[in-house]
């Protein structure tokens, strides 16, 4: 649901600081990455080129995306120690718990020891994320050891074929390269701004990183494509959707994936998704989620005047997919970690430590008593 | 060194919030929790007495006390899979890279599932943080694998025991407990504002704290003691200080443990370990360091009129204690935990998610061009 727009709290439309890599609901929609729209990026870039776009601030040409690409693939598996650490972390934690120790563990192992290392770094993390999920995944869940190449030549492939076994279809790698797009960047959020105080005290990749997943992590922030997956699972059809959320309302329950925090018209990125989930829907043979989703966009319109952000359609896309829904958030991280990395860039290149101040509110100056006399 | 005060950047001098922990420099100097002078609970609480504090809002008396301190030792030992995690991390990564991964990968094997069990993971990570630092200090550095727990009473005196093996002198023991106190808290500094941002999301305490580590982990915030105690090292005497510290300044290098962004007249914290490093480099029957010491002191006062943080008189007072310098930042982690999770407790008692907004200064608009045409 979108927040209340109480001005201070929670720093809400105070400037942090400036950035070069995104503009967020500039005229009530609209997101831009270094400029370029982000439903043309999603129609006419791939996610390696946006990743490239993110840390270099230009779109990559053939040759640049060849080497790019490249790089990536030879970064995909994962040390031995991290996957004795992986193997060690139960089935029933918390996924991004595994991605935050994940990350933390392999900065351990493969430290950025200067700045001058923070694309390898960056690089390193958007090749392996796929890979520390999935291994921790297939082990805790199925027993099974993973090889941690594959293939594919895209992340979103590469990604798909670790989790399934199987190569994905075309149509299948293409919208998870979308969902990486729209998912990849989105200003001074919670997390990203996460990466950018760390940045400032000029700590290490892995540190800032590993900080951001954590903020990610909250149900305020990260979980709201679970949180709807949840919800449109338990509705049987159109009509009962509507009916049950009707209830929902009345009760006063949250439902996640409608509203936005900056956005006050449309989410920009919802029509995208929703469009790919139509199209998963027809290959599935079965829309009935599809059309539920539908069903619940067109009432919370209609009651609340609440429209789809980037998260609802999410849903469904990604269990026309087969991608557990424990996986969603942890998919979410594969992607920002390019803004997240792009950010921590930005911020290591203008800094200045982000120590702000409070208001104290606490009690009048007094003695410590003697604790006998307490 | 103290930074250039700037107005804006690094939200420096802007309120992020409210708080009822603490105070800084309110009159150029001073520093009070919960309205307790730092000087004071120093000369008479306990660390116990003051994470009680902390976590509370009031002192504890002696049948809480008491309480408390059961509770925390019956903490102190870490999980099998936890010290398998920590052999496997080697001896030349970064040791607050160990405290980070630590924290993280506990929060997978003990999670907090909901608030109601904040104090229990907070006083967990209070318990375990010194066992972390030392199994994997006297396991990747002597090949030991130590108990993790001691019959120390106080976690000052417990971190001793398991790093030398020996039972701590009363002098250690009391000045460990006065430096945890003094780094307890420190308001919105950078780490402790990653924390409350992470905690905004209403991720889980493992989280925020995980965070909150990397921030301090960046030399412009955590590091300064060690940084300290490498230069302190390298001077012979009193007079080679002096004669040093001038190339130093005039050659422009950083010189680290003095000035402070916040406190403009004195660090209050600087007096008091100053007096225990003096009592200690009695005990220890070589004063050498700290005679140093207090020339560098001189000499950056009456060239520059900055005066000794916090850090800067904790470098010779670990030395004496025999801690490695790389530890120095652990322990400020064993210690500011306890400030982190006050804070932590008290944004989640009043939220809003943190998410402010940045000035845009990228590309204006423009169109994707087709790949082979750029």
């Amino acid at each position: 649901m979108a927040e209340k727009k109480l001005s201070g709290a929670g720093l809400r439309g105070q400037s942090a600081g400036q950035t070069k890599l995104c503009t967020v609901g500039k005229s009530g929609s609209g997101l831009t990455y270094c400029g370029y729209d982000v439903s043309d990026l999603a129609d006419n870039a791939t996610f390696e080129e946006v990743a490239y776009l993110l840390f270099n601030g230009e779109l990559p040409n053939q040759a640049e995306l060849n080497s790019y690409k490249a790089e990536l693939l030879t970064q995909r598996d994962l040390p031995k120690a991290l996957k004795e650490v992986l193997k060690l972390i139960p089935a029933d934690a918390h996924p991004m718990d595994v991605m935050r120790t994940g990350c933390s563990f392999l900065g351990n192992l493969e430290p950025e020891v200067d700045f001058s290392q923070q694309n390898t770094a960056s690089n390193r993390l958007l090749a392996a994320f796929p890979a520390i999920m999935c291994f921790w995944y297939k082990y805790s869940h199925d027993g099974v050891e993973i090889d941690c190449t594959t293939d594919e030549d895209s992340i979103g492939g590469h990604f798909l074929k670790l989790l399934t076994g199987d190569t994905p279809s075309e149509l299948h790698r293409k919208v998870m390269d979308v969902s990486l797009i729209l998912y990849a960047e989105h200003e001074f959020n919670a997390s990203t701004f996460t990466a950018r105080v760390c940045a400032s005290t000029l700590s290490d990749m892995y540190s800032c990183v590993t900080g951001a997943i954590g903020s990610l992590r909250g149900p305020l922030h990260g979980g709201a494509n679970e949180a709807a997956m949840d919800m449109i699972q338990k509705f049987s059809s159109p009509a009962d959707a509507k009916i049950q959320m009707a209830g929902m309302l009345e009760r006063k329950e949250k439902i996640m994936g409608f509203g936005h925090a900056i956005y006050s018209e449309s989410d920009p990125r919802n029509v995208i998704i929703k469009a790919w989930s139509e199209k998963l829907a027809a290959e599935f043979g079965d829309s009935s989620l599809y059309d539920i989703s539908v069903a619940c966009e067109e009432f919370m319109w209609d009651t609340k005047k609440l429209f789809c952000n980037a998260d609802f359609f999410h849903a469904s896309a990604y269990h026309f997919m087969g991608i557990p829904t424990k996986l969603f958030t942890p998919i979410f991280v594969c992607s920002r970690l390019t803004g997240w990395a792009a950010h921590i860039m930005e911020q290591r290149s203008n800094n200045r430590i982000i120590r702000p101040s409070a208001d104290y509110i606490g009690a009048e100056p007094r003695k410590v008593t003697a604790i006998s006399q307490r």
